[in-house]
């Protein structure tokens, strides 16, 4: 069961410190600050080391005016909602960062700046991988600011990293830092991260459909088994039997790196969002060849109805010769022009089209392509979890972005594909998976279960959780800090 | 059991008679021709109608040189080898097409011109269905021979038709042919034709791989159940438990159509043979990223070497995106040039590259688009074939065109994520499955079993065929010639 629910809407960030990004607080905030009493012993799980969090009462912090002083550090990008942490107020001396293909992620506690409320939040924001040097600047801040918090020696603060960055960048960010980095496995991360979204965090979760697009799930304890379709850069299909089991099934290169890579060939567009953006009001039928395209018609039989896309992309190479064609035809193609790669796309930022340019515009393009990724990761999800007889589907990684035609492309293709049996579940932290799992996993793994075993149902999983946190982690990286 | 093999292996096609495209003999060739005796009756299987063929000792004719005097008719192409029926001699008065959304396959009779050779051949050609005009017309040059051929009335040629466009352009055929046009069905056709060829066309079934690219199986009987994947514009898995016992499955919209639709613009390649060409010489490392990429090493504990795909066209995004970074900081970005679209590839057929460019190379964009739609085929059509418990695939369709890489990559994804358990079949008239299924529909279902029969084991597989063909078609179009 979940932890007591007190969801309080903040409705603005409390922006009033302008060194943004929100950083832990300075010493003018220090009053909050308390050792840890009996009472907070109580409701707390204790690390082995020394951290302690209290996830009572934890809720999501719903901005709904954001600051114009807001804004994110040099290369970084906020786009996820804190969670507050009312309960919460021992000392936080570590930091986790999830780093990818394409984004880095992380993840800090911070005391509330300047305010008399208890407690603090978590932090989530992201870096784009290839800004990594941004990234690590802004850890080196956190950790300043920390040691001023904790009054701890340099290199109090703990790195948890996880992703394959922790591997690629692991020298990089000890030596810059000078601290101590704990690599954790990446597939670990994310089901610890899934599992405490899952259970402890109320309207996380969510299933989408276009009459009911944030359909929230209570926080739950009984989770296992589900099928978690993590979607970064490329996609990892991973079963999860129970706390810690798991085993990656499967997984396709077509992810988010492909999306991003191919439409900034093909369209120009300089952003993610932009992509996204431009799909919103793209026309995949201008590119598409549809089932209608072919037959005329439904292809009743087999239930393919003609707006069915029967090739994504499938108009193209068509459409682009017959303009070539034309174009020769008239006389309007310089000579040896045609040999060169010619796109003929017109980007709708673009306020005038040259008249003989062949019908492709960049957002109809867009639209295509996150229908093909999209589809195409639903189909291999529903088809990896009727292989391992999985009926709970959780989609997270950073490709989502909370964009409402591809949550509800991959929730389509779920229910199309089984009959309406299964369900494609969201999570409004969805990037953040990893990062949150790396953040907690040095933790007793029932970190997250506090209300559980409030309640009384977790003395087993405590026990069970104590036996596991003494035996060596097999992945752990070569250095154990103090932390 | 297969039909008797008499595999003589033709060196070349027989282009005495120079008035390409090989079209049923004129009347130079009549002598060859016979009313069908009574040992033929005994050796073929009767036709509702009045169409005779006779399948004993066909082989796959293998042409080591080629004349030069051999050109297809306007817009359309011959890639695939005949099939020689060398006891055949009965009249055909039928040809069949199969009009997909990016190609229309057209499969005829023909006698063998200005030989003494009895029987006759199987001629393979494909239009392009956007030169739907083009296949029409060459169809209109088989009636005018046939006529000549046949002695028969006009409308005695009969088109069977199967595809999308056997419905799209049912009218168009009808009416410039003025011949009966009769619609069969996709999936059946397919189903037919693949039976065929499994069952008995020697040396046209075989495993790929890199030490034994073409691995021939024999002809054999006992073939369901069995997985077909049919790649063409888009692709269609179809479970097949029996003789016309059959379900699509399922499929994707990530096809032929789409590598040729990206291609065309990411490449400026204007056919599909260009593509592959340049397929074959790139390195996909280049654009995708690698598990290396992310890790800097293997990813060892899932299994995952470093030169796996993590992200195909993942290392897109951040080069282009390094690449206007250093031209805006030495000013080599024009205004407002960085807004359109801009894709900077350069292609493999251009002399000089400016210097600037960054440095995709249309070869490996190629070459990873094809790994990735082929491994994502490969991935989808194994799932399917655990979901639906069939051990063996086999690959048919347009878009595998006898091409090794496409081969390997479908073969290698099946043999990996079945951990070798199964097997990926090809065919060397893998496009021809649909039109070869609609010349044969018509017959008795078990024309193609009469090997089986003579062999005294087909008597109830006649009987059967008896049965269906009596009843009526469900999809048969509105008129029902005489054919």
């Amino acid at each position: 069961m979940a932890t007591e629910m007190s969801h309080t809407n903040v409705s603005q960030r409390d922006t009033a410190d302008s060194s943004y990004p929100p950083l832990p607080p300075t010493s003018s905030s220090r009053h909050l600050r308390m050792r840890t009493n009996t009472a907070e012993i109580d409701s707390t799980i204790i690390h082995p080391g020394s951290v302690k969090i209290n996830v009572k009462g934890a809720f999501i912090v719903d901005e709904d005016s954001e600051s114009p002083n807001e804004r994110p550090p040099n290369g970084g990008c906020y786009d996820t909602k804190d969670i507050r942490l009312p309960n919460h107020t021992a000392v936080v001396s570590h930091i986790a960062v999830d780093i990818g293909g394409s984004l880095a992620k992380l993840v800090y506690f911070s005391r509330e700046p300047h305010s008399r409320e208890p407690g603090g939040r978590l932090n989530f924001i992201n870096f784009e991988t290839d800004r990594i040097d941004d990234c690590i600047s802004f850890m080196e801040q956190l950790k300043v600011k920390q040691q001023e918090l904790n009054g701890s020696n340099p290199g109090a603060l703990c790195v948890m990293a996880t992703g394959g960055g922790a591997y690629k960048y692991y020298d990089k960010i000890r030596d810059v830092l000078g601290v101590d980095v704990l690599r954790e496995d990446e597939m670990e991360c994310l089901i610890i991260g899934l599992d405490f979204f899952i259970t402890e965090i109320p309207r996380e979760v969510f299933t989408y459909s276009e009459t009911d697009p944030m359909h929230f799930e209570d926080p739950h304890s009984n989770i296992y088994p589900y099928l978690l379709v993590n979607i970064g850069s490329g996609v990892s299909m991973i079963k999860v039997s129970g706390p810690r089991e798991y085993q990656r099934v499967g997984g396709t290169s077509l992810g988010g790196g492909t999306l991003w890579g191919l439409l900034s060939l093909l369209t120009g567009a300089k952003t993610f969002d932009q992509m996204l953006g431009m799909a919103e009001r793209g026309d995949n039928a201008k590119v598409d060849m549809l089932v209608g395209d072919i037959y005329g018609t439904d292809y009743g039989k087999i239930g393919l109805k003609s707006t069915t896309i029967a090739s994504s992309f499938g108009k193209v190479f068509r459409i682009k010769q017959e303009a070539e064609h034309q174009a020769e035809a008239s006389g309007g193609l310089p000579n040896g022009d045609a040999e060169s790669p010619s796109p003929h796309i017109n980007s709708s930022e673009e306020p005038s089209k040259p008249k003989d340019e062949p019908p492709f515009d960049a957002a109809d393009i867009s639209r295509s392509l996150l229908y093909a990724i999209s589809n195409n990761i639903g189909q291999i999800a529903y088809l990896q979890s009727e292989k391992h007889s999985l009926s709970t589907i959780y989609f997270g990684g950073s490709f989502i972005r909370g964009h409402t035609q591809t949550m509800n492309t991959l929730s389509y293709a779920i229910k199309f594909w089984s009959n309406g049996e299964k369900n494609a579940y969201f999570l409004r932290h969805e990037g953040f998976l990893g990062a949150v799992g790396a953040f907690l996993k040095r933790q007793p793994r029932n970190w997250g279960r506090r209300g559980s075993l409030e309640e009384g149902g977790a003395s087993e999983f405590e026990a069970r959780a104590e036996v596991r946190a003494s035996a060596p982690d097999y992945d752990r990286g070569a250095s154990y800090p103090s932390c």
